[in-house]
């Protein structure tokens, strides 16, 4: 029963959206399906499948409703997907996820590149969007994804103090949970434990999660940073799935084995078999022949020290 | 006057030894003092340039004293070079090192592969070499990297008290500093903060150093850990330079850019100008082309919101 005595921190596998968002081309709906089954066999128990966005804006999305579906039989798994507007939620609600990610930018300018809304709008939106759950009477959560939280390709700096303010503004227009996130890969530690530390003191326990990128190597430090600050939900990408499209070889997302790796190592309970894990990671790379993969456990291989506990994996 | 506030954190490029040594074929030593001389005028100003082993073991390393000694000529350089025994460490002497490295294996089964001597000989040897400095009357200081402190690919698991002890031995055989070494990649952050704390509760400021591999991505967020345990003394190697002949695709010492661009941007000051490292890194992808290169923030590049402190960048 030693498991059990373990902290528990929460591995989020958001690959399905934030990796393949980024991809020229699509990956089938039948091999999406084939990735979540698999990667919930290894324990992995929550997944960001889709977006829920115009496909002509996104081809790679349009199979949204039908991978929610597909991954809510499987046993005790929680299935989030992003909308960025009323419409996007309303189809997520209709598709029955767990969860809406909101994509709120801390960068203004980052919040019209990507949404062509003001970060204010984006705030009348959630609010909007927490009324039609409110509605519809299903138990469907909202969390926020701020964005950009700790500086933007565009704008440059992002003041913490925005940051702060937004978390809140977050929070009163109807948000259940805050994410801190790195969208740009451009983080670090001691700015993490700075910005969770102010945004946790006006927001308290719904400052959740961690979003970083490994765009510039710093992306498990900064979620040792952020165990610091108490975070124990973080989210990441089988094989660092993702990239850059403004940065030709600069990778995306935490690879997700990687994370496994170092909270396991660490003493924490993912309840994830990386053994497994890794396997899968070699599953995705069929299902994108060519594609660039990052991460380095799955290269270099488990250390002889890397103690087998009882996973909970199915 | 904002530079001099920050607190200091020395970065030491160890890839003319540690990534070189792994490497097939050689690189001209007109090529290793030109890296020497470009990445002195970046601003480092720590050096670990060769081993002192016979070149038949060795061939890259024939030119060790040579190379030395183009190092010694430049201003505010330490020059330091890696001594396995007694007959290296009077080369070393001679060549007019600022320091010795002696490595010492924590794992005996690492030390029986690597120096073909047991540990308990490793601190003989020490000793020996200790006497010969002082009869010398030469101020070469010796330092001792721990290797596999963390864990060993041969022996597997490597128990925290024997590392404890072998810092001990260490310093009574007369080590002036002590470095603690992941040598194969396998130390996590919690492990990092636990030996460290430990060894320096035992032997105190002569634990001065970390000398950390990113084989399985853990690299910085290692560094993040050792940071926390006051050390202030890095080991990097450009370009990730190394990898590990026993794994295929799995990279060796941190990146000395990403080491820089992490601790600056952390608000450390390291002395070096990151723009010009970067710069040094690719002039090391043309003196070893083809040679796989590790690290990111080269491909990324530097965030719009890395402040551009003034360097002490001759």
């Amino acid at each position: 029963m030693t498991a059990s005595r373990r902290e528990k921190v929460e591995v989020v596998e958001v690959g399905l959206r934030d990796g393949l968002q980024m991809l020229d081309r699509l990956l089938p709906t039948k091999d999406k399906i084939a990735w979540i089954n698999v990667e919930h066999a290894c324990g992995v128990r929550r997944f960001e499948v889709a977006s829920f966005v115009p496909p002509k804006l996104m081809p790679q999305m349009a199979d949204a409703a039908e991978v929610v579906a597909a991954a809510k039989r499987l046993p005790n798994i929680s299935v989030t997907a992003l909308a960025p507007n009323l419409k996007g939620a309303a189809a997520a609600i209709d598709a029955a996820v767990d969860a809406i990610i909101i994509p709120i930018s801390a960068s203004e300018a980052h919040s019209l590149a990507n949404v062509k809304r003001t970060t204010a709008q984006m705030i009348a939106q959630l609010a909007e969007i927490r009324r039609l759950c409110d509605e519809r009477g299903r138990s469907v959560r909202i969390h926020v994804g701020l964005a950009t939280a700790f500086g933007c390709t565009i704008q440059g700096e992002v003041r913490e103090e925005t940051v702060v303010h937004l978390a809140q503004a977050c929070v009163d227009a109807g948000a259940d949970r805050i994410a801190l996130a790195d969208t740009v890969g451009y983080a670090n530690p001691a700015q993490v434990r700075r910005l969770f530390g102010k945004v946790r003191a006006k927001v308290g326990d719904r400052l959740h999660a961690a979003h970083f990128h490994d765009t510039r190597g710093t992306g498990l430090a900064n979620v040792v940073a952020a165990l610091d600050e108490g975070i124990r939900s973080f989210d990441a990408s089988l094989g660092g799935l993702g990239g850059c499209p403004h940065a030709p070889g600069a990778s995306g997302n935490i690879a997700t084995e990687d994370l496994v790796f170092m909270l396991e190592a660490m003493g924490f309970d993912t309840g994830i078999n990386l053994a497994r894990l890794i396997d899968t990671q070699r599953r995705l790379a069929q299902w994108l022949p060519g594609q660039a993969l990052y991460g380095k456990i799955a290269a270099a291989g488990v250390p002889k020290t890397y103690s087998t506990q009882a996973h909970a994996a199915a």
